[in-house]
């Protein structure tokens, strides 16, 4: 599989996971249908992404990790699916939610070769492939805003007062990532802890993860460290600071 | 002017602002183009949004007070507008920013006897008048979440932990009292200073605001004072809690 391949396979899971989801009466969205593999409650919304995307991975030779239903399928290829991130804001209508979705050679986030996340409300795709990163297929970079003063922050959560300009929380780390890969926003902050492990899981976070990385991102953990090592594995967590590589420094010493 | 005459001059500044805003290049945006009244930079759509309304309500009995102008008009009525709450996002194309406007027989937020909101990015419209609040014509209220372990909270800006289960801060706070007001979220909150004093100016929330009364909310500033003294003015602001009655004392106790 060439991440071109794998491209192609992410838009058509797209593509089907968006037509299927448009189908579901607005009010049953939020109807709790299940419990997913890590113990949260699965929403209808996210049942019907997930039956979609599964459905049309199962055609290859792949093997899936997901929210809903854990590892899924039988091949040499890793796939982090997530179909729906930010179902909070699909059920309440608010137009901003993702489908997020990367290919690996091994269960680790640095074997990563394609990724893809898309905002099905407005249609806009991230994706990144051979070291480039791009939205709606133009080539996209980080902003180059320098000082914290200046600094467009999405942060989960802030816990003091910071020197940032402007601080948002949309809803969908998937996409409030993809926003500084493209320089929508300077950096994403998450230094949210729970049981002393950061919050994020890897389908929340490593397709965009990627994408902001080959779009000159500079990627750790709240305390600096590289994600190389990273497993995209059900039980890893992610805590995060993803911004260009002098903001970042900056930020490290502000958040702690 | 009725409260149903003044709803209607609303619609149709909005109806014209967007078809305005929706003609400019969508990169044209963000360009400054002066200095408003509130001694801050006029982004392009701030200033052709403006411009907009103020040519309609020109042709009524009001005096208009605005973020960029300042006071415009003679008439008794007051009005309060703001053209475009949200500017950041509505350049940064993140479909979530309003209209908002308010008619008020004195300078006081107890006088206002019509309001409205419209996300210009979705058509959703909310408005207040005869003492009950809509949205798209349908009558909303305040959700009945009474604890704060089950609130979302849109919340500028958390400065330590809070027991809530959610919080976001989506970047227009008329539009995100509008949430409250119709229940998609429980609760908003906005005890920012600057210099000792609020930070939300009157044409930000009282729109806003008022529709949120008449549909259930209790709306105090940060430290549980009622608002019905609180000016339209260019130089009054405010702090905010609007929520339901149970969840607000609840609120204000940990918010200090």
């Amino acid at each position: 599989m060439t991440p071109k391949d794998a491209l192609e396979i992410a838009m058509k899971v797209c593509e089907s996971v968006k037509s299927e989801v448009l189908k579901i009466n607005s009010n049953s969205c939020g109807l709790i249908v299940g419990i997913g593999k890590n113990g949260t409650p699965t929403k209808m919304i996210d049942a019907v992404a997930e039956k979609t995307a599964l459905n049309i991975l199962r055609e290859y030779d792949v093997k899936v990790i997901t929210e809903e239903s854990g590892v899924v399928g039988e091949g040499d290829i890793v796939v982090s699916l997530d179909p729906i991130d930010g179902t909070f804001n699909a059920v309440k209508n608010i137009p901003f939610f993702s489908l997020s979705i990367c290919f690996s050679y091994s269960y680790k986030f640095k074997d990563i070769f394609c990724a893809y996340v898309c905002n099905i409300a407005t249609d806009d795709e991230y994706y990144s492939i051979n070291g480039k990163s791009f939205k709606n297929g133009v080539r996209i970079h980080v902003s180059n805003v320098e000082n914290l003063e200046n600094a467009n922050v999405l942060f989960y959560y802030p816990q003091k007062q910071y020197p940032f300009k402007r601080i948002r929380i949309l809803g969908s780390a998937s996409l409030e990532i993809c926003y500084v890969a493209d320089g929508t926003f300077d950096a994403f902050v998450d230094i949210r802890l729970k049981n002393g492990r950061g919050f994020l899981r890897p389908f929340d976070v490593c397709s965009a993860l990627f994408i902001a990385k080959n779009a000159g991102a500079k990627v750790t953990d709240h305390r600096g460290r590289e994600l190389d090592d990273k497993m995209l594995t059900m039980d890893e967590r992610y805590t995060l600071v993803v911004s260009n590589k002098i903001l970042h420094d900056k930020i490290l010493k502000v958040i702690i």
